[in-house]
């Protein structure tokens, strides 16, 4: 031991990067387990790319994140940095996707299915429940030219056996809400708006939270700041507010058009025609998840999402108990995923769940089924003669094989042994003098033949 | 469409930040899921540390690592960020453990066996084979006070295990050397080098490469420097060039000594004392290790690591065909280590995977198992009437269920179909219409029964 005093810097967690302790963190790999499993069990193929991309790819899209990108920079810099491009984070993973269909495209078997489950990075300021560091799982599906609407329902069909599966979620009643972007923006234009529709989506956006007597005075303002009747206002509003179960979708949108002459008479033929391939997609789309549990989905016609790449399907995902949390799995349908990169039109479908936000909600309300802190099963109790350990190691290693996660005691006490169990939750003590096994939750304690002892032979639930 | 022409950004790969196509991915993580079950089979438990830390917290180490470190910063800054502590992306696995031990000290259990597999980052300078982002996969074990030497031959038993089955390693010739510091250190010491021994141990460090002559020399030259009898090189080396099995360590430890009375005749019984701890503590690791296959795990006296925080028993693994690619696993045991955050005194021992090299290396080479371009186990083709479509939706569900994962044809013609299939090498076609299987690597088709069609009944082999 050195003499002179330690020098100690004790480090705080740095906000916005979260961080999780072992129990936590194995309730974080079964997330991430039936997750990976439930996109495999539909053929989406996992990709990972660079933490970080080229920011001349990240600005190629064009959008208004400059504010949420991080830079990284060596510290101590050098000729060489110079000449490199400069590197930036990813903050998504639809944009580092996008640069890898293009860059591997001539590799790829189209349609191409994958997913990618990594951490994203946003400097966004520190205030609580904003993260900077966070897990996003993403499916994606894209084609050349042409993408059957079909992906477009296995989208919200893979997220609710997930959301619905996911340990801690089986009681939270959650539900995928969808549409089509064709048909508000179709609706918008059959009765004249020609130009920025987003002034008019803005507001239906928000209608959960400042309520339809706003929205509808925002919409009057818009509808005669361009010369239109702000009487029109009241369709937008009456279809932004159609929530149908998938099989009354179609029969309250037709009757929504019978009541509204107003769009029979509309002078935009080209409006009108994506108006009904709006309403005829999500048709199909609702369709294809008539079989999912009552209020699993709906189509909300008042989706829009921000994102202006989104082109036709858009999801969203809520609390029904607390809609105004924000979705925790969104996505949409674009026309053109790669276009950026690629003299190829590759038109695509994707969906993503905010796993760390959700996860993390979860934690805080105290709906994790959190258990050990450590995968072991069986912790092996050497003899008391030191000399005899590798007994102990060898019935260690025939557990192993037989499927457990084993430790062997480094405690010489016994009482001490079964201290550090039961604080780590380890369920089961294998006393190797008696060739007994001690079941730590009654107490029982019996004489078993270790080649037979299977994780199936014992029943025991490895996630209690 | 837009009339406007597309600006295109070709994006071009990022040097030293490797990225995978999905083929290969899919091996990657069967080697990632190799080797964390392994992991867990020991009890070890998983946590994941922010891709960042205060540079403060890297900086506490004192190591001379700053000309590889990635600081982060918002591409646009205001006033808070400057209010803020500087971040860096790690650059390995084990001061961010050492800090992640300090915070959550009251909250773990010790002895606290933890596993991390991330990815870390290096500001290399930009040339072949050298990462700036890459995979490692660390297992440490540390007790507060006393750690016991068991866990110290824990370590590469368990790297042998993953090393040896990883696919595509099975016929690779590795090798786990072994050493304890305390060992060429006493020696040194009790030789009379009472400053700075790793101006010896840094020529030692390179025998592999330099060869016996020329560390003789640098040896020599030391010797001469500190006023020592150059002749002393001799015992120096002696010891550096023993690498013996196991079950042969002890012996030929005692025949050296036997040999250089001059150790006998040494004026600091602490540096003895040091020796021969150092012989006890590894002939306990070589001990344990007797039962693993022969060459697979050797005392290795030369071994001495370049870290200075290493206090005993090291490790490096080599192939043994070509042991100048360097180590591929690597570690030791460490005194202290969250002593830079915490007043506490915490001994450990570790080891880590060299991952994404280790996989690289393999890959360019050829040698892993490369094989299907996707998950999909079964590809569904649906009945050629359109509005039978659900039908193949429950035939995929059934198949899902039953632990296949499976895909639904959205080409309608059936050769486009199999040429789909085949590209991204899925094996089984379900033709839904006639109730039969394809095996499209034999060809043949029979009639099925879908409910009990399971992975085991057709005995496939899912990773092939």
């Amino acid at each position: 031991m050195s003499d002179i005093k330690k020098k100690i810097y004790k480090p705080s967690p740095v906000s916005g990067f979260p961080e999780w302790l072992p129990e936590v963190r194995m309730v974080e790999q079964r997330w991430m387990d039936v997750i990976r499993a439930k996109f495999e069990s539909y053929g989406y193929v996992s990709i990972e790319t660079p933490a970080v991309e080229e920011l001349a790819v990240i600005s190629a899209k064009g959008e208004d994140v400059d504010k949420e990108i991080y830079v990284i920079e060596r510290l101590q810099k050098d000729e060489d940095d110079k000449s490199e491009a400069r590197l930036a984070l990813h903050f998504d993973q639809t944009v580092p996707f996008a640069r890898y269909a293009a860059q591997h495209f001539n590799d790829l078997v189209f349609p191409f299915k994958r997913y990618q489950m990594q951490k994203v990075w946003r400097g966004e300021r520190p205030q609580a429940g904003r993260m900077r560091e966070f897990y996003q799982c993403d499916i994606d599906v894209v084609n050349p030219d042409h993408l059957p609407i079909a992906f477009d329902a296995e989208m919200p069909a893979i997220m609710w056996e997930i959301l619905s599966t996911l340990p801690g979620m089986e009681h939270e009643n959650i539900q995928i809400r969808v549409s089509n972007r064709k048909i508000l923006l179709g609706l918008l234009e059959a009765l004249g708006v020609t130009h920025e529709p987003e002034r008019y989506t803005r507001f239906i956006d928000k209608l959960l939270k400042i309520g339809e007597a706003e929205v509808s005075i925002g919409l009057k303002q818009n509808l005669e700041l361009d010369g239109l009747d702000h009487n029109l206002a009241n369709p937008i509003l009456e279809l932004s507010q159609i929530i149908a179960a998938p099989k009354d979708f179609y029969g309250l949108l037709r009757d929504f058009i019978a009541r509204n002459d107003v769009i029979a008479r509309s002078a935009s033929d080209v409006a009108i025609q994506s108006f009904e391939e709006g309403i005829s997609e999500l048709q199909q789309v609702m369709d294809a998840l008539a079989h999912l549990p009552e209020g699993a989905v709906v189509a909300d016609l008042s989706i829009v999402r921000g994102l202006d790449y989104y082109t036709g399907t858009v999801y969203e995902t809520v609390f029904v108990e607390d809609p105004t949390y924000g979705s925790i799995c969104s996505g949409g349908r674009y026309d053109d995923l790669a276009g950026s990169y690629i003299n190829k039109h590759l038109p695509g479908v994707g969906i993503s769940i905010g796993f760390t936000r959700l996860f993390d909600r979860l934690r805080a309300s105290g709906k994790l089924p959190i258990g050990r802190k450590c995968p072991t099963d069986i912790l092996v109790s050497p003899p008391r003669e030191e000399a005899q350990i590798g007994v102990a190691y060898e019935a260690a290693q025939i557990l192993r094989n037989n499927g457990f996660n084993v430790e062997i005691a480094t405690q010489r006490k016994f009482d001490k042994q079964i201290s550090y169990a039961s604080k780590k939750g380890i369920p089961f003590l294998w006393l190797t003098e008696d060739g007994e096994l001690k079941d730590l939750s009654t107490g029982t304690q019996s004489k078993a033949d270790l080649k037979i002892l299977t994780p199936d032979s014992l029943n025991f639930n490895e996630s209690a």
